[in-house]
């Protein structure tokens, strides 16, 4: 049955049907979730070994005997570069250790590029007529919010299959004003797509007008797949290099999604050039990050291999997840003509796309019947989706009951606010 | 036997005598460090129980039941908030909870007003034609060295035995270039005094030229006390409040030296003005601090009281390091006529004045005996002291044993330094 070919009657029919199913899930007063990509209980449950020791002195030191409680080691401890490094193929000198939060150190990164400029930059970015900023669109709302907040103006590129399209994005960057673009290389928030090795050589060797242009390389989703196949990405560093133009990568990732969101280990990647000019700054900035959270992420994923082997935990609790909201869609809203939604190998969303000026009205219903998704539009500069068409869906956090719950819910909710448009209601 | 009295050659059989013991001090070969406010191991040791715990999934829930391993609780946890209101008597809704570092959230307010300005700005700082900042000297040199990195004119300010010369502040801040002025108002560093409630008060009440002046309140030493007896120190919010100036005040602490230097919990407190311009930009930089860390120190330290006690085992530990520095330079330098210290009531630092011209031959003296010293000028603004005779002791982290042994070189060279200069060596 597509809703394309349905008569007006039909039509009718078919929305008196599902009204009727939307008024009975109303009727219910529930209150569920699917709006954030907040990891479950369950998994979080994975990581409690990182708290389960009693500490006593001798577990207070890194392995080469310094204090981790005591001031010092600003950049972070050897044994987590290099843990870092294994999963990042960056070197562990190439590797700066933050605090829990790897948005905090990309905001931190563009704070400073306002405050002094980057390498290469003619003058600090607040110095500048106007500063132009890259958004693949869908994208990371929290992205698009840290530059607009520092008054970029925002620019949409199309977000592709393979990654942003790269003819726009060529064409964009030959303006000066453009100084960087964001991106989510694998597992994109909220598209799940990974970036093909052409957009990524692209991306590494295309010519910029504004000389200290910066690739804000988020890779937050690198070793978080869903099952047993994993995207491959291409290290992007390794391209630049042949072009000379490392300097362009600030790259960034953290364990908010491998151990605690709110008490993992972020980091920083970048060329020496970047990093002879970040130090001394951060230097200033703070005496250094917590060491003994280091401590215990060394202690508690050893390795990569000790990574991996923990993500896997992670894909079971999840890839159940994404089997009920993904089967939902498909026995709700398959052959119905009216959504289009990914099937992603890793990451946290589901991005789904429904007919022209549907998204909105499907959110305003689902929130009527206590079911809160992310605002519409924004996966989108400025938080407007120019068709209002796309949902960002996250599984990850309700239990299976209640997401399988939530889940038959937005397929209701998207079927009536398609049909209220077909018929003009 | 003052040596101002004394006769060219009895200033020379002196200095025979003072050479002789020095070089028997550098035939050593020691290795001895007094240069920073680092707390001992043995200080560290006592906030052990910080790491105690075995936690299960019930340990990791705040009091209302928020799981402090996820995200969320951006400005800090209720219970970490009720601690730092009692001790500091700033109310819970004006404060928020940071990282470990408190000169990281001192660096971000700066960082901050250059971008966006602060509460009261005409224009973001970075747009300001130039910004003066009041540095009163000796002063903490990490302060100086944030307003200096950020391109700001240092402007020295006398510092008196209660304070910063307020005639001096008074005048200085006629001028609408200068925006503010770093403070550690109790035992500040390096003096170790403590500010009078008339200072409190002309800092509260006096007139700025500029419209956006904050005074950059670090309170870093508030209950660090190594007596019996507390300095009291006024309470500038309530103070600031009785003239319509509470928005002037961006004031600090944290439990560096109270738990973990490396790993402790920051606080800003601020005017509800302030805070509403903050609050905002907080969220968009970052999704939030390590709440874990936060209950982690809810349930060592409980409540004031909990922490009072504490404090108590680091006044021990202290206190008896500072009895023998203060002993060495009483027992070693007393009458020479040499050199003035102060006693400090608490704090980390002993502040000793030479006779001017001779601090840095005095450091020099020492570090080739192997005993290193604050470097020379590190408390006043770019690292100058226009005396050359202001030496920062820090005498909290040797063992007992060394600081003994550093305590009595550190004697030997300040009367050289000082009998070469007269006998124009």
């Amino acid at each position: 049955m597509n809703y394309k070919e349905l008569s007006a009657q039909q039509l009718f029919a078919e929305y008196e049907r599902v009204s009727a199913e939307y008024n009975s899930y109303k009727a219910k007063g529930l209150k569920l979730d699917i709006s954030r990509g907040k990891p479950s209980e369950e998994q979080l449950d994975a990581s409690l070994g990182l708290l389960s020791k009693q500490r006593t002195v001798a577990d207070c030191k890194s392995a080469d005997g310094f204090d981790c409680r005591n001031y010092g080691i600003a950049f972070g401890m050897p044994e987590m570069k290099a843990i870092f490094s294994d999963i990042t193929g960056i070197p562990a000198d190439n590797i700066i250790v933050g605090g829990n939060s790897s948005l905090n150190m990309m905001y931190d990164s563009l704070a400073r590029a306002m405050i002094f400029g980057v390498y290469g930059s003619p003058r600090p970015w607040c110095r500048e007529e106007r500063i132009k900023f890259l958004c693949p669109a869908p994208g990371y709302d929290r992205h698009f919010a840290v530059t607009e907040t520092l008054g970029f103006e925002l620019i949409p590129v199309k977000m592709n299959a393979d990654g942003p399209d790269m003819d726009e994005v060529e064409a964009l960057v030959k303006d000066p004003e453009v100084k960087g673009i964001w991106c989510v290389p694998k597992y994109s928030n909220p598209t799940g797509i990974t970036y093909s090795d052409e957009v990524v050589r692209r991306l590494a060797k295309m010519e910029t007008g504004a000389p200290d242009f910066r690739i804000m390389w988020d890779n937050a989703y690198i070793i978080h797949d869903l099952t047993g196949e994993s995207d491959q990405l291409l290290d992007i560093f390794k391209e630049a290099e042949k072009y000379g133009n490392e300097d362009r990568i600030f790259y960034f990732t953290s364990t908010s999604k491998i151990t605690f969101p709110g008490a993992g280990v972020a980091m920083m990647g970048a060329s020496k050039n970047n990093l002879d000019q970040i130090k001394p700054l951060i230097s200033i900035q703070t005496i250094g990050p917590d060491k003994l959270n280091q401590l215990r992420h060394v202690e508690f994923l050893k390795d990569k291999e000790g990574v991996l082997s923990h993500m896997k935990l992670h894909a079971e609790l999840l890839g159940k997840r994404f089997d009920i909201l993904l089967n939902a869609l498909k026995s709700g809203l398959g052959g119905l003509g009216i959504a289009e939604w990914n099937e992603p190998k890793g990451g946290y969303f589901v991005s789904l796309d429904t007919l022209p000026g549907c998204a909105k009205r499907a959110y305003t219903l689902a929130k009527e019947a206590g079911v809160t998704l992310t605002t519409v539009g924004a996966t989108f500069p400025y938080g407007k989706d120019p068709e209002d068409k796309n949902l960002r869906l996250a599984p990850s956090y309700p239990s299976c009951e209640e997401l399988a719950l939530a889940s038959e819910i937005l397929v209701c909710v998207i079927k009536l606010a398609t049909l209220e448009k077909m018929l003009n209601k």
